[in-house]
């Protein structure tokens, strides 16, 4: 009984200096990360069209890529032919690997003919403040 | 002994709930949410002062302010000068309240200054993916 309450409680120190664990070890590589501003003006007549297309890339790319922390797509006010993503990799491979998925060249593929000019930015860091970990 | 194993299970199967719940509460809210993109340029002679004055600033409110769930703060490479905020609001009040606050105000003014051209874009969310929650 005692040995079985000491597993127990042990278990549950486990799980959360796990969850510290993971949590400080996340923190600690966000020097690593590659950020990227991409600015896209989608030719009006494949607004609806283009978003789908890219819907479908960030959902799967968060999915099922460890490396693509997020993908945040936007819209000028007014202007739906105006998009803004913001994209945050865990490191360069993460990058890499991101633009060699076949969802990414669906999506590259697809939208060709839709996007009338795509501005890509690289960025450095000043700081990354969000409550979300 | 059968009864205290109920009871552990049970507040097991409760704490699940409980995460998935804020979770889900959490999802519904995303419509909710004020994007907003900042592009600016900064005299070269401050963009350490300016650094300094942005950092404080984005620490505080994401300390300090419940519905400031994102001030992502990045440059363009090469270009020290030329910062990029994307910001990320619980709701339209989340906003209004943050430009209000002290430490928003502190910044707002220490750097009027340093600050050459400053652009905001408001916007509409395509899709916000992320790991993060």
């Amino acid at each position: 009984m005692i040995a079985k309450k000491a597993l127990l409680f042990g278990g549950a120190v486990g799980l959360v200096y796990l969850l510290f664990a993971t949590d400080k070890a996340r923190a600690q590589n966000t020097q690593d990360r590659v950020i990227r501003l991409a600015e896209l003006e989608i030719d009006p007549a494949y607004v609806d069209e283009y978003k789908a297309f890219l819907k479908e890339e960030v959902e799967t790319s968060i999915r099922v890529e460890p490396g693509v922390l997020t993908l945040y797509s936007v819209s000028v006010k007014g202007h739906p032919e105006k998009v803004r993503l913001f994209e945050m990799y865990a490191s360069q491979a993460a990058y890499e690997s991101h633009i060699q998925s076949p969802h990414f060249r669906k999506y590259k593929v697809g939208t060709q003919q839709m996007v009338k000019s795509l501005t890509l930015l690289e960025t450095d860091q000043i700081l990354l403040g969000s409550k979300f970990k």
